[in-house]
């Protein structure tokens, strides 16, 4: 399909990826990996649809130490499947209750040639299985091989993004960027919170992007409380500071920024703040290149922020990694530690309690390269805009 | 913005639904059941967030045999929790590797009074937990009770509807509906797929939708072979099928259904089945009443879908319940057997291949009353609209 090829990946794309996955297995000493979440299916696959909206039903994929993954998944979603790069597609009527695909995928997984005696699934760290849980343990009972965690593995391998990748996060954030320039033109107090996000939402899908499954607004007096809740029908007021952090989509790739502004004045100590925060991004820029880690970005933004005043961060890290989903290892914290490579998409998000219930959070996103890092993101402006 | 209801529940829907719930803990002889995933932590604390879109951190509340639910959730969300009805709110600096979140879900449910020495969780059918794999068996360790499969009780629990959460239901059908019947007048041959979902999504969220995280198309000459994937850059042409089926969502509660439309002009075939999906919704609507079973609305439906030469259906059920998710259970099967009853909402989806790579599928919304059934959609047209 022609019309298909702008977006998606070429077929060496899947092949890389799961040459990537195999070597890991060899050194794991795995001869299948077992995945049943949207964006890992997806990684492999190719296969893309908005239907993982739909809990009812669970999806696999088997990733074999040699060749083709090959996809257990209901008969639903034969034909979506058949589009990709994978031709073993076995497909059951579900939802069935009685046997929702289990035996089938113990059969694919016991005829597989037994090189080390184990397979692995995504059990452990940041991850979860998205089937039922009393289902796996049958799983694992009827499968002739030890079950073993690769979650970790599967999050260094997607953590290093192809150019192709960065390509579509690229793009995502600069539509976002776009339609973040606009808010200054309609935002005015007087409006709620969740008026000004439905313009924003309705520019960012006008500027291209499919969707965007993530915008939240805090506001309040000089500062806000919150970055992970709204948009509410608070109305802004002369004196407001008001953040919108959002993560929108194209193509199934993640922005993750935030952008703030003051509404008519702004307090000295909210745009020193504001200043901190910018000024954390640019050391963290600095500290972003290969032979670092995420514990040297942290250092080098949180100094600033001490240095500022900050009396804590009720976030838990300052910044983490970005791609098919919103949030994705690593994290950027006091002990992470995890060592920048080529091709890591970062968020940076330097945030700050600077007074009692209020806060200042601003985020960046970047990409690592050979010999430093490179701005994913249109920066914000180094002083706070105030909307009058 | 007089023409929606409030946002949000009464404090008197989330003590309902908690006693509701203990009640059935007395029944299945459990002391507390543990939560993880978005929507029950909703459902039973108020809790609403976008963050979950996040994988990173796991979320947990707990509901004990008396008394308010526990959130242990990460400190993230402390100030949001605190805004809901829920009292007892522990946190943790989260993402912690080490140990997130489970010792304290442990001590927590350890701490509470022990009369039946069983705790739930949802294991079973339809359900996963979202947390590691791992750490639920680390968690499954460290409490003293024994974990019991509690998943269709709640899935039993969520499927019997309030007046309010009908009315969000209602209200977001409504929107869905008027921004279906503005397709007609700008859709056309040479547009995409994706542009015309594009002007779609629009629309709705103009309507009032908050956001619609499900917009599928299928399209191609005289019939569509998927209702899952797209929409695609594929162009429109005359004598194509188009097929848009949509979830969109205000205040927390989902729409779904869809509409077919033909351009330039259809067969006698096509419009024959468009006929027969649209008498089979007619038919299991009269069938959708208490007393009744899902499978007696499957019957009525698949006998008309049956008379007018279905070859067979992909889907593997042809209706299931809705509300806080796109589809809940239970599902329009010849084997589901659900008895129907009052405050159930539900789709009526009749589908079928009715030629080789063709499928026919027209979705409405109902919900179940004291002596019949209320249609949630305006109905779609009986004959196909042809648009020229």
């Amino acid at each position: 399909m022609s019309e298909f090829s702008l977006r998606g990946f070429e077929v060496s794309e899947f092949e890389s990826r799961t040459a990537r996955l195999q070597k890991v297995m060899h050194e794991q000493k795995v001869d299948a990996v077992l995945f049943t979440t949207e964006p890992n299916v997806r990684y492999f696959s190719g296969f893309f649809t908005q239907f993982w909206h739909s809990p009812t039903r669970p999806w696999f994929l088997i990733v074999p130490l040699e060749g083709k993954p090959i996809a257990v998944i209901p008969e639903i979603g034969a034909t979506g499947m058949a589009a990709t790069w994978i031709d073993d597609i076995r497909t059951w009527a579900s939802p069935c209750p009685e046997d929702d695909g289990i035996s089938l995928v113990a059969k694919a997984m016991n005829d597989l040639p037994k090189k080390y005696g184990r397979v692995g699934a995504t059990l452990g760290i940041e991850s979860y299985l998205r089937m039922p849980t009393n289902n796996f343990l049958e799983l694992r009972d009827k499968v002739e091989s030890e079950f073993v965690d690769v979650a970790l593995a599967i999050h260094n391998l997607r953590q290093i993004k192809s150019a192709a990748e960065i390509s579509k996060t690229r793009q995502i954030c600069r539509i976002t960027n776009q339609a973040f320039d606009l808010i200054p033109n309609y935002a005015k107090t007087g409006m709620t919170e969740r008026e000004i996000c439905k313009q924003f939402r309705i520019d960012m899908l006008s500027a291209g992007a499919d969707e965007c499954p993530y915008i939240i607004a805090g506001s309040g007096p000089d500062g806000y409380d919150s970055i992970i809740m709204g948009p509410t029908d608070r109305v802004l007021n002369d004196g407001d500071v008001l953040i919108i952090d959002t993560g929108a989509v194209r193509d199934g790739y993640f922005s993750d920024f935030d952008r703030n502004w003051a509404f008519g004045s702004a307090s000295e100590e909210t745009l020193a703040a504001y200043r901190a925060t910018w000024e954390a991004t640019t050391k963290g820029f600095a500290a972003a290149k290969p032979g670092n880690t995420t514990t040297d970005i942290y250092n080098a933004m949180w100094s600033v922020l001490e240095a500022a005043g900050a009396l804590g961060n009720d976030v838990g890290r300052i910044g983490h990694g970005l791609g098919m989903e919103l949030t994705e290892r690593p994290s950027h914290t006091a002990t992470d530690n995890t060592l920048l490579v080529p091709g890591m998409v970062l968020t940076l998000e330097p945030g700050m309690n600077y007074a009692p219930g209020k806060q200042m959070v601003h985020e960046e996103n970047i990409v690592i390269t050979e010999d430093g890092a490179e701005w994913l993101t249109e920066r914000a402006a180094p002083e706070m805009i105030i909307i009058k």
